[in-house]
């Protein structure tokens, strides 16, 4: 039942893949072909990546931009395929920095093929896509991307340097996940504006759709640490929370609690002295102080941000999907 | 008076240096810049390994290219920066894969810092690179180093895959050594031609001679773990061998060995089970087999292909300096 209602919420993704099926078989044979043509080991390491990581999300926004501008040429293929490079290599290097075992229920590169070739697969995939955005000859899309890549590294770093710091500001969380997740978000949407032909207003709406959309995706996936709905993300409960992460519930959370809660936020999240029922405890606390919808409360307002964004962009049916997809966006976390 | 020795075999490398002094204090001006603005814990990491890396060799080579065509533009300086950026990249990433401890002597990043944050400033640095590439506005120049990039880890992949495998034959190990080394080699000297608007022939024939003279550089640093000169690389004596890393003379030395002596090498280098002795023993094999003589000779001819390929470009006296570089790369190995 719940499955089925997380399909009905991710409605407008389903229209749109539909809609761009082509261009996105176009994507995956571009991307297979591209693995195809390195070494055997990346070739595996690669695939094993690409199939697991499901949604195609970014590139299907890069092919979504530029078909309001009826564009489904090569080089946006070529780009989207770069954009879900570029993302994948990212996950690799995450999944060596942060330790993972799994995601989305697959054990991770790092399990699998160690270490050493773990790096070394996302680093052949982030040269491979900027290879890929060479032959688009587009320098504004590379610039675009290359800013993106630039940032979400920053944000990495900074998002160690927050870890197990409950007192972080809300503006420094905003900073850190704009930069880690919603500046692929916002590239891979103008990206696909670029290589559509679309002026600069136009460029700049596309990424300010996506930019706020990645920081809306992102609080909702902080959520889903703490709910207990099955998401089809394959995280598991309690991973972040684990790690002691510094995401926006804890935070918020933080700010609201007397003395003894932060000396609890201290135990479990700053020395990660963790026991069975503190996970639970946790949720109480946010509960308690109504976390939950607070959060819900700051994903819309960026969700809002991020349909309006888009009214500086031709009325077509696709336009419709990606207003759509933002409203579910938050369903994801119900 | 060895180190005497060392500093006049490097004579044309100082005077390339000393030409172009003004050029390359304007890059290292602007990795500095660049790191200054990226974040704190990046800049460290950044400064540390820019600092410890001593040569400039390849921004030399793209600045030296250039320069032949009278061009000592921001855009030249600015590639320069991007080629020690992913050089600097490549160290970083490389020094996680081989878990190393120290490179030139100093304290590697992954030691100081940890491997989390020594994959993201590696990351971060490959990442600048490309942003650097994109305001020089040159597709080609981009295209060359993009795909020197995707070389660079293929190379890594192969260098892993090939270790602990004396039997590996030469033209493997230099299918190894061109994509790991040489081809950035090759591409910082074609990117040099390129922004300076040499034609097609003079870019491959600069390319040509980055690449050969990164296939001999390689060489004599394999020549240099067996070699107990000092030299200025830092390089600890019997690091290569002590991991089994199949080098030149390793390959050689496996090609000539008897009975007995392959089960030597199978003992040491496949097995690595290592007595203290067994350095010396190596090293007794390859006096036996002339296997020094045997790689020199084999740098000789990677020289003299990197110097033919010179005749294509115009006669200059950054020429000669970039002839007699060559030339001299061979003596670091005395």
């Amino acid at each position: 039942m719940n499955e089925l209602n997380n399909e009905n919420s991710e409605n407008n993704v389903l229209k749109l893949k539909q809609a761009l099926g082509k261009s996105l078989e176009a994507v995956d044979q571009e991307i297979i072909s591209r693995l195809n043509k390195s070494i055997p080991l990346i070739n595996d390491i690669g695939k094993h990546l690409i199939n697991a990581s499901g949604k195609r999300l970014r590139p299907l926004l890069t092919l979504a931009m530029a078909a309001q501008f009826n564009d489904y040429s090569k080089n946006t293929i070529i780009l989207a395929a770069a954009v879900e490079f570029i993302h994948t290599a990212t996950l690799l290097h995450d999944d060596v920095v942060d330790e993972s075992n799994l995601r989305r229920g697959k054990k991770t590169a790092n399990i699998i093929w160690g270490n050493e070739f773990t790096v070394l697969a996302g680093d052949f995939l982030f040269a491979q896509s900027f290879e890929l955005m060479v032959e688009t000859e587009s320098i504004e899309a590379l610039s675009s991307l290359a800013s993106a890549a630039c940032k979400i590294t920053q944000g990495e770093f900074q998002q160690m340097q927050i870890a197990n710091k409950p007192e972080t500001s809300t503006e420094d969380y905003i900073e850190v996940i704009g930069k880690k997740t919603a500046e692929l978000f916002g590239a891979s949407c103008k990206s696909g504006v670029i290589v559509a032909g679309g002026n600069i207003k136009e460029q700049n709406a596309a990424y300010d759709y996506g930019f706020n959309l990645g920081l809306a995706f992102q609080i909702v996936d902080d959520l889903m640490d703490f709910n207990n709905l099955p998401n089809k993300m394959g995280k598991n409960l309690g991973d972040d929370f684990k790690l002691g992460k510094t995401t926006l519930p804890v935070i918020l959370a933080w700010q609201k609690s007397n003395t003894k809660e932060k000396q609890f936020w201290i135990k479990t999240l700053k020395e990660l002295d963790q026991e069975k029922h503190d996970f639970n405890n946790a949720i109480d606390i946010f509960n308690k102080y109504n976390i939950f919808d607070e959060c819900k409360k700051k994903t819309q307002e960026f969700i809002s941000l991020s349909v309006k964004s888009l009214e500086k962009l031709p009325n077509t049916e696709i336009k419709n999907y990606l207003i759509g997809l933002a409203n579910e966006s938050i369903e994801r976390s119900k």
